[in-house]
C-alpha cells in the first residue's frame, strides 16, 4: 500500500442556497495509521443523505455543522485493513462515521460491526441504517398509524419514505405516497404496494392527494415539508399526528417557507412533532432486528441508486437535494 | 312578566375580516314557555370568548358555524324561572348554552347546576369555567411542565393566560407572559406574580422574550398566533412543547399568516399540538374541584371585564378580538 494514496472530499465553502460542486475539494492525503485503539478501514460505500445540507450550513441545529477544510461527513461502511482495537480484526466489515473519503481510522468506539450473511453491507446504510431506523420510530413513536387509518408519506420512493409505507401497509394503513415523476410513482404503487402515489411535479397536489384520501389524512409523514406539508395539513383529520421527519424543500431555498395553514393544528387536534433518530440510539438493535426480518422474509423492498467513484458524490448529493435519486443513494468507493 | 319582552342579539351577516357592529342585530320578542323537560332561564352573565369569532364564519371548524339570523352563540349563567325538568328548580343558578339574548329555553340535559356558596356565579363562565379547564387541560395534559422549566404564555392577562401563568408557577415554572400594553404588563408580574411579562405593542418581542427567557423556551401555550408564536418557534429548547389553544391573530385577518420558524419544530424535536376543551369534557369535574380548590385558597388571582347591557355584547366581542379586554370579558345582563 505504500503507493496508494487517500482521496478526501472536503468542504470547501458553505452554500449559499442550492448546493454546487464549487463548495467541496478533492484532495490528495497519505493513508493514516492506526494508533492504539484505533482502527484503518477501507470504505467500500458512502451513504448520501438529505440531512447533509444542513451540516453544511454554519447555524445551530441538533449536530454542530460540518467543518470547513476539513472532511466531508457522512456514514460509510467499510472493511477492517490493520486494528489496533482488540474487538476489529482486519477483513471485518463495519458501519463508520469517516465522510467521504476512501481510506480513514477512526476509534474502535465509533464503529459498529454489521452481520452480512443474509443481507448486503450497503444495506447498514439504508433500510438497516439511519434511513430505516429513522422510518422505524418516527412511525411506531410519533405517527402510530392504526389499521384503517390514512398515511401520506413524501418523498415515498427514498430510503425513508419507502420504508415508512411498507411498514404502514403492514399494519393495515391505506397509504398514499407523494413522489416525484410517473417513474417514481410506478415503483411506489407496483413495487412497494401503496395504495396511491401522488406525482408532486403534475402540479395538482391538492387535488390528487383530496381523490387519493377520500377519508382525510391520519398520519402524515413528512420528508419534504414547504408546499407539501402545507398542502397535506387541509386535509388531516381530527387527531391526526405529523411526523417532521424532514424538510428537505426549506434546505436549498433562500427564504424559509410561510406556512399557512397552522390553523388545521389547532381546528383538528393535530399532533406534531419533530424527530431526529439519534433520540432513539439507545434501541438501535431492536428496529435494525425487526427490520432485518421483514427483508429477509421479503416484506420490506429496497431500491438502491448507486454512483461510482469519490469524485462523483458532491453531483450525487447535489441530485439527491432535488430528487434526481430513486431509492437510497449510495456512492460506491471500492 | 306579560309585558316583559325578550331580547336577543341575532348574526345578522358573516364578516369579512375585522368583526363590524353591523355583523349583529338587536331583536324582541315574546318570553318563551319551556316545554316538558325544558327550563326557562334568566341570563345573568354572558361570556365572550375569542373561540366566538371562529363560529362567525361559515367554514368547517371543531363546531359548525352559528347560523345567520339565529341568536348569537354563547354560554352565559342565569337563574332559573320556570322548570318542567325534576331536576332543576325556580332559584337555581345554572350554567347554559344560551347565547347572547336575556331570557331563553334549554333542555335540562343542557344545563349545569352551580355552586355558588364560595365563589360568585360568573365565575362558571371564566376560571371554573371554558377558559379555567382550557388552562388546566392544556398545560397538564399537553405542556406538562417540569419544575425548573421556562412557560411562555401569550394573552397573559386574558382568561386563559392568567390561570396558564399561575398553575405554571405552583408547579414550579419560570413564568413569561406576553400582553399588549404596560398596565397588563404590571398586573401580570405585579398580582398574577410572573417572573416577567413582554409588551407586544413595544415592538422588540423577540429580543425582549429572549432576554426573558435565558435558558430558551420548554413549554410555550398559544393564545395568540401569528407573528408572536413564530417568534417563539426561535426560543424553543430542545424537546420543548407548544400547546396551541387559540389563534387570535389570525381570525381577524384577511390571509392566514405564514410561519417560517417550523424548521424549529424538526431541530429542536417540538411537539406541537392543537387542543379543544371540549375533549376533555367528561373530566371537567375534575378540573373543576382543582381549580376552586386553589381560587378559595387564594392561590389564583382572577380578573374579570364587565360590559353591563346586552346591547353592548357586539362591541364588547369587537374589543376582546383587538385585546382590549383586560381580563375575562363578561356582559352583565341583569
Amino acid at each position: 500500500m505504500t503507493n496508494v494514496m487517500n482521496r478526501q472530499i472536503l468542504l470547501a465553502s458553505r452554500p449559499q442556497g442550492p448546493v454546487t460542486e464549487n463548495n467541496f475539494r478533492l484532495v490528495e492525503q497519505p493513508i493514516p495509521e492506526p494508533a492504539d485503539g484505533e482502527v484503518l478501514i477501507r470504505n467500500e460505500w458512502l451513504s448520501l443523505d438529505p440531512y447533509m445540507r444542513g451540516r453544511m450550513n454554519d447555524v445551530k441545529s441538533y449536530v454542530p455543522p460540518a467543518e470547513l477544510s476539513a472532511v466531508m461527513v457522512g456514514q460509510t461502511v467499510g472493511e477492517v485493513l490493520q486494528s489496533r482495537h482488540p474487538q476489529f480484526k482486519p477483513g471485518m466489515k463495519v458501519l463508520t462515521p469517516l465522510g467521504w473519503q476512501l481510506y480513514g481510522v477512526a476509534k474502535g468506539s465509533d464503529l459498529t460491526t454489521i452481520d452480512t450473511t443474509s443481507v448486503p453491507a450497503s444495506y447498514y446504510l439504508g433500510i438497516l441504517g439511519m434511513p430505516g431506523m429513522t422510518a422505524w420510530f418516527g412511525l411506531n413513536e410519533i405517527g402510530k398509524p392504526k389499521s384503517g387509518e390514512t398515511l401520506v408519506v413524501s418523498a415515498a420512493s427514498g430510503a425513508v419514505g419507502s420504508v415508512v409505507g411498507q411498514l404502514a401497509k403492514i399494519a393495515g394503513c391505506r397509504v398514499v405516497g407523494i413522489a416525484g415523476g410517473a417513474a417514481k410513482c410506478d415503483y411506489v404503487t407496483g413495487e412497494l404496494g401503496f395504495d396511491a402515489c401522488i406525482d408532486y411535479k403534475a402540479g395538482r397536489v391538492f387535488d390528487d392527494l383530496r381523490a387519493a384520501c377520500p377519508a382525510g389524512v391520519d398520519v402524515c409523514f413528512e420528508n419534504v415539508g414547504g408546499e407539501i406539508l402545507d398542502t397535506t395539513l387541509r386535509l388531516m383529520n381530527r387527531f391526526s399526528r405529523v411526523v417532521v421527519c424532514g424538510l428537505i424543500a426549506e434546505y436549498n431555498a433562500g427564504q424559509p417557507y410561510g406556512y399557512t395553514r397552522l390553523r388545521s393544528v389547532l381546528v383538528n387536534r393535530i399532533k406534531m412533532q419533530g424527530m431526529i433518530v439519534f433520540d432513539w440510539k439507545d434501541r438501535y438493535a431492536e428496529a435494525r432486528e425487526a427490520l432485518a426480518r421483514h427483508v429477509i422474509a421479503g416484506k420490506l423492498k429496497y431500491r438502491e441508486s448507486v454512483i461510482v467513484g469519490l469524485e462523483n458524490a458532491p453531483r450525487g448529493l447535489i441530485g439527491l437535494l432535488k430528487g434526481d435519486n430513486f431509492g437510497k443513494q449510495l456512492v460506491r468507493l471500492a
